[in-house]
């Protein structure tokens, strides 16, 4: 990451600590590993929650990441513009000996984060400080300036949606009836690696027949039949940044009922893209994609919201769907993946990634092989 | 998993609620992906923490299964002894509802898996109810029973344990100067699924040269060179069961410098292997690996705990390290893993996965291509 955005960063989030809102705070902790990478360049991952590789403790004037000796190196290479300081006892020690050492009074913490635990731990060592420290709620802070991307993200995200646009085209090319779903899921992985993703940005759901009627399907030793549905739905990471896309394919003549509900899903999806621009309500793209879905009789069959922010989490803020509206800003990028999942039968689901320009939507996606129902 | 098994669990479950012991409680709310495996058969996964799949809700006549639409079929599958509810609204309306309904007064948590925010939302809503539920925390308690394996697990984990023991000899016959650390890594992903794992434990460490003196590196383009050691720590999970073990070998003929190390590893791993029987203090097995460590001049250098419990989790209760002891148990499986990292050098690390048996250790994993220095 350049020093320039991370600064940018910084100074954005110290001016939010200023300014009070939502929580005044006179330093922040940072643990949760995309908050963390996003402010430090820190990119160690917590393998198994709730081990932690490090913490951050930010205030007006220090930048401190708080890790152990497993990652001295990498923090000081991944992190320079922070002091490294190695843990020596466990994590409520270290916090509240630099948090003193910072004479800090208030410490904003992740709420969603933390856990019960930690947080009652590390409260009461905060407490027993002289003059006791207080621990205040940063209700999504970080995670609230991760909503717009800067034009380095951006970049990022484009080249994770190539990535798996073309790891999409070359495995829809490769499906034939006989093949497993598990095996299609190790294929997808290998053609993601060939083209340099650090990773899947989650296992990638290969559902056929059947399966495709449950949207989270976990891939099986099920054999793809003659003259059913596949959905795909995967994605890559790329530098940190991940992407995200699902098609539904037929394989063989599609049957009336693929063709009625495929329509359907699609026509939902563009009839939400259309309207993707500055400030629109999340609430109201998701409306008019399951307006879509309701008029035609299938309302009961998509169970689940219109789409999510994605960045360097592949499930990030905002949420987009029928509750909770938020004005989605230019520089957001967000999912658009509306479904119909008919039980016992099958399903469709199409989903593309789209940036939100001054003058519309820019899908970052660029597998264009929908059917033309 | 044969229904048997989870009865016997069920059954001890609700004997730890009633005799108190930690916290009293009529009913337990479990979360934490491996707890909720371990006592329902549910296999889903939380990818995306903290999305949720799913909570259970047992007191001492009911099995609830809370989830959402997503994953109705595969919890209803996976998961026959328990009735199924589907979320309509949020998980706090969803457990407060049901919480009413089984007529529940005190509903222990997992304090360190439920992050702050979902404790305080759900304790609002319960102490809005008539009469007013109690949240109380857990303790571990599941996490506890899980120490000790039954047959069943202990057939999973010796299964899990061969398969990667297999890929690492493999693996180790392959290694060259030349290739990169992110290529061996996605080589050993591909034997693991070859042999039929589900997934790997954990991302490989594959370390080489100066960065095997990084216990937890992440694999690099580094290309291995000749005349240098390279540490690799591998695991695979097989029916839900995880293994781990690692091997630090050397390309080309070993220094004097590594031989003097890993001889003086493998004597620690050996000192705390011979003492495994039920009861021994898991401070006791650090402290004499540790001894041989110190003895030999390198304690500084080995900055971790001895090991760690495995199970559904790569890393389990107990932690073997040199403080908080606890007494091993008959049937719980452990790793033994001591290590020298010297910076900016190398290193070297031998991790081995222990089962406890009334005669001593027996040793899961099977590779002993060890050095004989």
């Amino acid at each position: 990451m350049k020093t320039k955005a991370r600064t940018d960063r910084l100074t954005t989030l110290r001016q939010r600590m200023a300014s009070g809102t939502p929580g005044l705070c006179d330093a922040v902790w940072i643990m949760q590993p995309e908050n963390r990478r996003y402010l430090s360049g820190f990119r160690a991952e917590d393998t198994h929650f709730p081990e932690s590789s490090g913490s951050l403790l930010i205030d007006k004037n220090q930048l401190l990441l708080v890790t152990d000796s497993r990652y001295t190196l990498q923090a000081e290479t991944e992190a320079p513009q922070f002091a490294i300081k190695i843990l020596k006892q466990d994590l409520a020690d270290g916090i509240s000996t630099w948090v003193q050492e910072m004479g800090i009074q208030t410490l904003g913490f992740e709420q969603d984060y933390v856990t019960w635990d930690l947080h009652r731990t590390i409260q009461e060592q905060l407490q027993a400080l002289s003059p006791a420290v207080e621990l205040v709620p940063l209700d999504g802070l970080v995670e609230e300036m991760r909503e717009v991307k800067d034009p380095e993200e951006i970049r990022s995200l484009e080249a994770a949606a190539d990535l798996i646009s073309d790891v999409l085209d070359e495995m829809v090319d490769h499906l034939r009836p006989g093949m497993t779903e598990t095996e299609i899921a190790w294929e997808i992985e290998g053609l993601a690696r060939e083209r340099g993703a650090e990773s899947l940005s989650f296992p990638p759901i290969v559902a056929s027949g059947p399966n495709s009627a449950l949207p989270h399907a976990v891939p099986t030793d099920r054999r793809l039949g003659r003259n059913e549905p596949v959905t795909l739905d995967l994605g890559a990471r790329l530098n940190g940044y991940c992407s995200d896309m699902t098609r539904t394919i037929f394989l063989g003549e599609p049957t009336p009922d693929f063709r009625i509900i495929y329509k359907i899903v699609r026509q939902a999806q563009l009839a939400a893209l259309k309207e993707v621009r500055p400030l629109v309500e999340s609430t109201h793209l998701d409306g008019l994609a399951r307006q879509v879905i309701c008029e035609a009789g299938f309302g009961d069959y998509f169970g689940h919201g219109l789409g999510h922010g994605v960045g360097l989490a592949v499930h990030e803020r905002p949420r987009v769907g029928p509750r909770n509206p938020v004005k989605l800003q230019k520089g957001t990028v967000f999912t658009v993946e509306p479904g119909i999942y008919v039980p016992g039968k099958g399903g469709v689901r199409l989903e593309e990634m789209v940036l939100v320009e001054d003058t519309g939507p820019r899908i970052l996606t660029r597998n264009n092989r929908f059917y033309d129902f």
